[in-house]
């Protein structure tokens, strides 16, 4: 999402407020975050899983601190500041976590090299099928448009779901794969409000799954109000949204 | 690539069929491969890196095996067949190498958590931006186009050559993130031949690096003869191709 352009709410709400709150102190790992943007969340769902200590940053997105933009100067979120240096890329960040903190249980990705790959295959379809699709059917205007783009990510999520061992993607325990697509879950409810999204719809597979997944303390944790969020996909929802995702989309092209 | 859409020779020529030659005895790990694809070829040049143990098989676009069909419906390649279960995504079989063959040195990917992400996030620049921007001006008609397209894949070129420690990405060590870029590399003639493309153009660090990457001996092992992949690109340079690459490219959408 990177920058939003509608007049955001300064600081996390809800229960990801109370979450913030537990994660001021200075620790080795700086969390630069931006609480409404979902890539953001995949990393927080992250840390959290984990039990990782980490110092939580708010980044204003009008207001960079300059530390934030010496460090990474493009400014994107989430970003995280590991001994005086900082890396960015949602999934690269939640990459990093296993590899940085090898000994904090639970692991979300299998020692099995072929299950590895396997879920780094299924993280891809989200990125490159899922994410796009519900991107589309957002901003989609009119009737005809909206149908097709609701069409274009059932499909899609049907053919995730038909992956899915349950009750999570994997099985009895959750990964990154599930990580990946939570976000997106979470917020579900803007669809279904203003674009004629069923979750039962999709499948029955897809409904239990995503009801599992929205569930899930971590998620609920760094979820913040509804009614904050809501002006950000109001513009979305216009069609009038000026961030990165929204050129990217309305140009048609992947995202950045 | 995925399935061209040309009369495509049905094999591996030049030195790459030497290497071909040298890969048919049956081992643990099945290279299903497509020899003209430059996804194909990051997966190939990262066995031959490491000396892992595989046997070749070619997969004809058009007719493609039953059992390669059963063990991966989609039938894409690159492909590995590993104990009877099939992966595919080239930079996630880089990966799998990285996790299932440990010992086989060199690893191209650092041990260092910091430096791994980093890495990692400069494939993802060679896949989001490199990659589209070279497909664009492949396919480009028409020289105010074509000026334009040429423009952004020297603007993404220039960003990452700023990036290259020398000679290779990350210095001394070939790692990954020179296995992402190197197929674009070694195919660099074609553009300079039809599309006005001057390595020299881009930034000298660029063009020192694309003639250290274009002459490694597993990127020349990996190679066939030029005149039987003309007639793959030719279809692009006309805007013919039907591939799913260049459909995607034309309807502005991010590479599948």
């Amino acid at each position: 999402m990177g920058v939003p352009d509608a007049d955001i709410h300064p600081t996390a709400t809800g229960q990801a407020a109370d979450t913030v709150a537990q994660h001021q102190s200075p620790q080795e790992l700086v969390f630069w975050s931006g609480w409404f943007c979902p890539f953001n969340q995949r990393a927080w769902i992250t840390l959290e899983e984990r039990g990782i200590p980490y110092q939580y940053k708010e980044v204003n997105p009008y207001k960079k601190e300059k530390h934030f933009l010496d460090i990474n100067p493009k400014g994107l979120v989430p970003a995280f500041e590991y001994k005086g240096k900082a890396l960015y890329e949602s999934l690269i960040l939640c990459e990093f976590l296993e590899d940085a903190y090898p000994d904090h249980k639970p692991s979300l990705l299998s020692s099995d090299p072929f299950t590895r790959a396997h879920a780094r295959i299924w993280i891809d379809f989200v990125t490159k099928s899922i994410i796009p699709a519900w991107q589309r059917l957002l901003m989609a205007q009119g009737v005809e448009k909206q149908d097709a783009a609701r069409e274009e990510l059932y499909t899609a999520q049907r053919k995730f779901a038909e992956q899915v061992k349950g009750p999570y993607f994997s099985g009895e325990e959750f990964t990154l794969v599930d990580v990946a697509v939570a976000p997106w879950i979470t917020r579900e409810y803007i669809l279904a409000e203003h674009r004629g999204y069923k979750s039962a719809d999709v499948s029955n597979e897809w409904k239990k799954y995503a009801e599992t997944l929205a569930t899930r303390p971590s998620v609920l944790k760094t979820n913040s109000d509804k009614d904050k969020l809501q002006p950000i996909y109001d513009r979305y929802l216009r069609d009038e949204a000026q961030s990165e995702a929204a050129k990217a989309i309305r140009a048609g092209r992947g995202l950045p």
